[in-house]
């Protein structure tokens, strides 16, 4: 069975920013040591290659661009993250959507660099649809989680469940994470237990105090 | 079996347009009745209120919001539309894309007001997302066919066998439509040989002299 | 001095949509009569067509893209509207933005069909920006205000002030709506007192038992 | 009198990507220093970093979104390419359109954080609004001239000529740059006589075998 995947997205936070996407690189890299656990983080597209060069952490652009190379000022390629040391992709978040076309081109892009793609959805069908395009992973973000403080495991859960049968249905090699409410280990102990094979999650750890004693919490219950 | 589809897209063409609308209608009101296919047209937003009330024909809208009724100034919701007297909709047209969520919500949308939803997508991949959206309709243009004035038969018609194959391993009550190379009656024939349930074209009989001559010609090899 | 203008937008509220719209537009031309005000009233694309021709009212859509007639589905051109029977077009709204180039098309677009622009602006600069498009009215909607209930008196009047102030500097010829904070004649004595030449309002006349009632109201301190 | 402005916008070309962006912050640096003329270089997001650690040129960011930092996942913030080492940004480029408002925030975003911002436009009325912005440049990229390999000086030049006039009488403290149609130092010189403090340019720098030696060229006649 495959490391718990705990994939923490920087996002846009200054707490996340520059020299403090050090510290919680550093952060990911020295409980993953420990725990087992495939720990991965999102920082902002700038710091990609200073964290990728710094750290022996998984790093993760938070959007990329179907485009190839060539006159897409401002859009992010695949090759260009790969460059700059990246192992894959947030795609599709719920901050920065995409077209279903755009969508596609984005999985294909990180697939031809063999970078790993985390397509995000919104609900059950749209789930569904993500896993017919062949991701590596799906990340759920259920809209009336996202960002609530609330536990997935004091809303209905039902919605988790429910994707990863769909996920399943429509394509069995495609693995899925728990995209919202995650706040602790006790959380992430329910998401695995709901089907998942890891979590997305951000502020928790990106504003934490101590970003190193979040993530060992996140893990405790593994 | 149910009767082919032709769907006819408006688009903005000014042959298209308030009374150039009616002119169309009046013809596929005629084909159809004489052939027996279903045969609609989708006009531009302002003209499905008029098209509808004066002719008998199925009133499709070019795009459709996934919103609810409210706040969503210069949007189109499945509620208004369907008070001007439509019977369906396009949903993510090449020329108008939307969002992965927000496809699901438009698809959504029509589903719970009983109009029809066309869904156009760009390759078998995204044909295989869109079925597990579960719309009415999938249509699949092929980029390279899209106002290309080549035939679907003369091209590589992979594309539309594998999208069929993709769109009903996903969900085989979803219906699909060849939406791009269709000029006459051979391509219909073709486009229904190759599997799929009719066709979705727009200039050859928008900008034909006389659009029900062309219509007659779509129809001539069912 | 020309009458100040009063433009009410149905945006998608059930209450404006269909039969609905008629009820608005009968009273929007009775309080006009009545008081020599200028009342125009911007349903959703679909009414403009029935509205405007059983209703002497100015009739505006929400919205227009500043693209030639052609291969655009699902957009809205200015020859559409005007042939439906439209006066003008909001462009830009707060619920329906677009970029500073189409902007400055859509405008261009309405100027070419004789059609009166009322294009939306969030604040002081971005009203000067507007103003060297050159559009028939800036419509300044400030974020704070927009559907808070709270009227332009109460808050801080200084950003009507001073958008005027930078309107008319950059190009005299560009009348200005109050876009946002409009209940009730007394905001709409306060917003002409502002040197604005009228409001561009919906949910107070829209969501209304009578309709007509509050736009006597609105009128009132005139 | 400043010196020229010669900005090199690197896109995604895979010959401005990773180590090859090093080689044109090389050769941008050496002319630099040998000519007096200014000469910036705007690389991939990723590239940000380790070039403006590695040269002493002024390093431009392809594009900024005008939010603050927090939840936005996938957008880039002037916080951001400022920690980075960025000294300005292109805003609004013709590849990573903006909405007026956004455009307006990503400008005061930048003038915030003390970073140069370089807006772009498509005619003279967009250059004139962009200038009641207050950029820091406006640069006039004329769409008949993008990527073209048409010398500004042989296609008409009246465009340039009306843009710098129209900027000057909105706000006369912003500068222009020509933004298109430049391959030569003669199109440098051309561009300076017509009013311009220097120009915007991509491929001909870019896919150069020897970068240096056409940024040499491009300096030649001032």
């Amino acid at each position: 069975m495959p490391p718990v995947f705990i994939l923490v997205n920087l996002k846009t936070y200054l707490e996340g920013t520059g020299q403090r996407a050090h510290r919680i690189a550093a952060a990911a890299r020295e409980v993953a040591e420990e725990s087992g656990a495939m720990i991965g983080i999102a920082p902002g597209y700038m710091d990609i290659h200073p964290v990728s060069h710094h750290y022996e952490v998984p790093v993760f652009a938070q959007h990329v661009d179907g485009v190839s190379p060539g006159a897409y000022t401002g859009h992010i390629t695949a090759e260009a993250i790969r460059q700059a040391g990246a192992t894959g992709s947030l795609v599709n978040h719920s901050e920065r959507r995409l077209t279903l076309a755009a969508t596609e081109a984005s999985v294909v892009a990180l697939r031809q660099k063999k970078l790993i793609s985390v397509l995000c959805t919104n609900n059950t069908p749209v789930s569904a649809a993500a896993a017919a395009l062949g991701p590596d992973y799906v990340a759920i973000e259920p809209p009336e989680l996202i960002g609530s403080g609330v536990s997935v495991s004091k809303a209905n859960p039902d919605i988790i469940r429910t994707s990863v049968e769909a996920v399943r249905s429509v394509n069995d090699r495609v693995k899925v994470l728990t995209g919202a409410g995650i706040q602790s280990g006790e959380c992430v102990r329910i998401a695995v237990d709901l089907g998942t094979d890891g979590v997305l999650l951000a502020s928790s750890v990106v504003k934490a105090d101590d970003p190193g004693q979040v993530l060992r919490d996140l893990v405790s219950k593994l």
